[in-house]
């Protein structure tokens, strides 16, 4: 399996064009979390480092050809004094697959300080890694993140907050040490963040079989944060229906600070499924 | 005051260029979700009316003119079976202030169904309206939203859920009776979900005077509504920090109904406070 180094270092091709590699796979269609961090790190590329990136927002097009390099545009929209802004599309066959904006700000300490309190959790050691104990379609998807321990949180031990619908606890690392470089692990928290949170608005329906496909992604980054080290994805499932699931994350450290928030639409429908997890769309 | 059908009636330049009004503003920035609102009917305009819009991702690039109108650029980046996506792009003076990107679905009945339970809240009718007590700086705001009856629920009253920083509820609703058009309806939602949003994350910090503007906007249309009747706006800010704030909103109507989600960051900056409500950012 390729590293996560690797999966994220695009290849520059010219003034703001960069191309993704392309890592053996049995998916049918690229991972989206792939993608989108492919197209974060070709963002990132275009922007002074003094400016960190806090947010961005993509919509999945198109299936991606898992075989082939995706080639991300970039369009340099808005360059400030404190804000940048960029948006990427990324392109396969001549065809927009993904497209997505990302802000980048010089971090100002000046403001209002607070963040959620982190939900109590069983320690993610005393928790099964999911990559031992999965079967049947999901085994395809998990044996392409084998670099990532996964330990999901029992049903039974997550206490659901009152008139929440759905919700899904899930520790999560990179299974090797990485270097101290903010950057890489932003981009690696972006292909993480896709990995589960679509499967949290199917826990309260274990009679329905459906097939499932990310449609967007967004994501803010709120503070420093290690993907090396365990973190905790907690993730609800506001709302179902009408063939697609809303979904949002929130991603604390074990000291109990609220590092990142994502939200993300899948589409949800009856079918058979080809993994329990989120992967772009279907074709049409 | 423009009613919110002359606010959203863009104008067609050419195929896929369109311009919204300029209405009399006492604000030195445009609203974001006029902005946001004219760049969505912008939007459905170019797509055939059998899709129905299910989200939109904005980022606000630059302060809008009140004085100028705005020219929005759509670009049909997809056209699928079931999905179709758009970019549009809002531009002054040459100069882009809006990024926007709004996905539309046929939808589809065959998946799973669930949703949030709507938080407990005091009647409407028996709270103050917010535009005959609003004082100061808030003043100039609320004058250009009188055609919107907006109630926000005492604190006190405000049983947060646990762990969850900050919240605040607000009913608001159009004043004057709208025709049963649900494209309407929507772009009227996209127009008001901008207006209380961000000043949730503030309802802690009492002592503390800030300058807020709105970063982003994300929107997901989860079942039918009106915009001339109730809805109860239930609004959190899981964080703060580094001088933005991020916030989130479910909004449902009378009958507990989960209708949409918003997700907004704002610039959250110590200084002199422009208004108490989300407006485009400042000039930097």
């Amino acid at each position: 399996m390729a590293t996560i180094e690797e999966i994220l270092a695009v290849e520059r091709i010219d003034n703001d064009i960069y191309r993704g590699g392309s890592f053996p796979s049995h998916l049918r269609r690229t991972f989206g979390g792939q993608v989108a961090g492919q197209a974060l790190v070709s963002a990132t590329r275009t922007v002074d480092p003094k400016y960190a990136v806090h947010s961005l927002h993509g919509y999945f097009l198109r299936p991606g050809k898992p075989d082939k390099p995706a080639v991300f545009l970039v369009d340099r929209i808005r360059d400030g004094r404190s804000f940048v802004t960029r948006r990427v599309t990324g392109v396969q066959d001549g065809e927009a697959i993904f497209s997505m904006s990302a802000s980048f700000h010089i971090t100002d300490d000046v403001g209002i300080e607070h963040q959620d309190e982190m939900p109590v959790a069983p320690d993610p050691d005393t928790l099964p890694d999911l990559s031992e104990n999965v079967t049947g379609t999901q085994k395809t998807l998990f044996a392409e993140w084998n670099n990532f321990d996964i330990r999901i949180v029992d049903q039974a031990e997550t206490k659901r907050a009152r008139g929440i619908a759905a919700q899904q606890r899930v520790w999560f690392k990179y299974k090797h040490p990485l270097p101290d470089d903010h950057l890489l692990h932003v981009c690696t928290l972006a292909y993480m963040s896709d990995m589960t949170l679509l499967s949290s608005s199917a826990v309260i329906h274990h009679d329905v079989k459906t097939q499932n496909a990310s449609l967007d992604h967004a994501m803010w980054f709120l503070r420093p944060f290690r993907t090396d080290e365990w973190l905790l994805y907690d993730q609800t499932s506001p709302s179902a229906g009408g063939g697609r699931s809303l979904t949002q994350g929130r991603i604390f450290d074990r000291r109990g600070r609220l590092v990142a928030a994502v939200t993300q639409e899948g589409l949800t429908r009856r079918g058979v499924p080809e993994s329990a997890a989120s992967i772009m769309r279907p074709v049409e």
